[in-house]
């Protein structure tokens, strides 16, 4: 996106294969596989010359690697820079957001930082699919310039200032997702799923309000759009995992099955943990982390739910 | 759902030979196939029978029918009774909710009607498939009461004090679902159809806020859960009519194709008016209008939506 909308990019690959791949062959086919990437992107493993000069950086590595990444980086950040962070996850232990993890370890004002997420799927977004995101930092004249430098024909970006909603709605969504994937597999039909996804976003706004964000976030495309967008693929990695839960499948035969453990699957602790220090209800996440870590019967945790007190929405 | 949790239930049917099915075979054909209805319920095609003590009375017919079967009805309300309004649409002409076409048609005090919207596709409720709902009204006492009648192992009501934003996201959301319905049939993705049921949602909550509503009804049941259900189903008919027009087929040509008028199609004539009316943007519901009444090419009226002003969410 920052290539076709006139930026000079260079990606950053760990390992120097890839880096060739991307630089030579204008490929990754081990991310996106047979997608063709414009062909002004460089790429390099050499970190000191990627980073040099460069007044946006985007970040994207696993959530839970970040700290370490950063450690490594920081000190090639060129100062004034832009810190674009693109992930959505909690750190496990200290339950803090990505960009408290960047302002705390690359020690950078936290108005440099600004994070962009919504229902943007990448294999879409290469396709050239309409698809609206958001930019959310506390600096305004940094998210417009985010804004402007990824603005295409089919990619809408409208700027927040709300960043706590934008982190929280793209990391509690995996976790409901999740749970959408348990419906599917127990064979409930749209009604269920639409409660789902609409107390979901209920249990995540309220988690985001008690840390500071703005509930409306929740209504927007970084909250709802991303979320419909994740449950709604059947390309989504925590959706897919709950599908093998819900039909019964331990954590571990679902993590064979997957070859892999959903970025839900390690949030729904820190997310429930979070929820537990500030006082808030997390009825769904509670029900995912005891199916995930407690071995609970999801068909059970749906009675649960839907067996509590009834009261004002 | 009433007679399932304890209520003595009459149903009126215009037509004797409907009232009798019900009454003597405990299914209405028409209506829902194959549905065993609980055989507590009778059924009768005498209006005064069927209205006679009831202390509470379920209204559910065609939005623009309404006005006239009350000039029918409302003489024959008990005193006191509490109407429950099941309808999601805008009157033509008048461009008045169907709670205000209550008040004003029966005469009633606005405290005695109560309205129920959410994600509750009939067939899957039949199937007593878990779901969700939202009771609103301005008497707290009738609301409870309402939820206190439809709460079963299945179905969680919850109250509201919002009239006006429940039945404004259940009369847009039709609308939502005509441009759903166009995205599929273009073969678009699921970025795009998350990003357009939260744009649709936005503008569904400006002008349902410019008309007195709470904006957080519309991160609610009655406004995404019930417009999610809505875009979801393969059973939506407005959903399938958007899909006709994406195909490129005039409004005459899906209409033969669906033997019907969808509803959003007449509705967004009433609901662009009353935007206009306050002054409220709500371009997707314009396009959506562009399309069905003026012949605009469907993918023209994407390109339209995208090619916006970027700005704040």
């Amino acid at each position: 996106m920052l290539a076709e909308a006139g930026s000079d990019v260079t990606i950053w690959a760990r390992r120097e294969v890839v880096a060739a791949e991307i630089r030579d062959r204008h490929v990754n086919e081990g991310a996106l596989p047979s997608v063709k990437l414009p062909k002004e992107i460089t790429a390099t493993s050499d970190l000191a010359a990627a980073l040099d000069g460069s007044s946006l950086i985007a970040i994207a590595v696993p959530s839970q690697t970040l700290r370490g990444n950063l450690a490594e980086w920081a000190g090639h950040f060129a100062p004034g820079s832009t810190l674009i962070s693109l992930m959505k996850g909690i750190e496990l232990g200290t339950t803090k957001r990505m960009s408290q993890v960047i302002v705390e370890t690359a020690r950078v004002d936290a108005d440099r930082v600004v994070v962009v997420s919504g229902p943007n799927l990448a294999p879409e977004i290469a396709a050239e699919q309409p698809a609206a995101t958001v930019v959310a930092g506390t600096d305004p004249d940094r998210c417009r310039a985010v804004q402007q430098a990824i603005a295409l024909p089919y990619i809408r970006p409208y700027t927040s200032e709300d960043v706590i909603g934008c982190e929280m709605g793209g990391a509690v969504k995996n976790v409901i997702a999740l749970a959408y994937g348990m419906t599917i597999a127990m064979g409930m039909g749209d009604n269920t799923r639409a409660s789902l996804i609409t107390r979901g976003l209920a249990e995540t706004a309220r988690l985001g309000v008690a840390l500071g964000a703005d509930p409306l976030t929740f209504a927007g495309l970084a909250g709802l759009g991303d979320l419909v967008a994740t449950c709604s693929s059947p390309l989504s990695r925590n959706r897919t995992f709950g599908e093998q839960l819900g039909r019964g499948r331990s954590l571990e035969e679902a993590q064979v099955a997957a070859r892999q453990t959903a970025e839900g699957v390690k949030s729904c602790l820190a997310i429930r943990d979070l929820a537990r220090t500030v006082g808030v209800e997390m009825p769904i996440t509670e029900q995912v982390e005891r199916v995930c870590h407690e071995g609970a019967d999801p068909r059970v945790a749906v009675k649960m739910l839907m067996g509590r007190e009834i009261k004002p929405e």
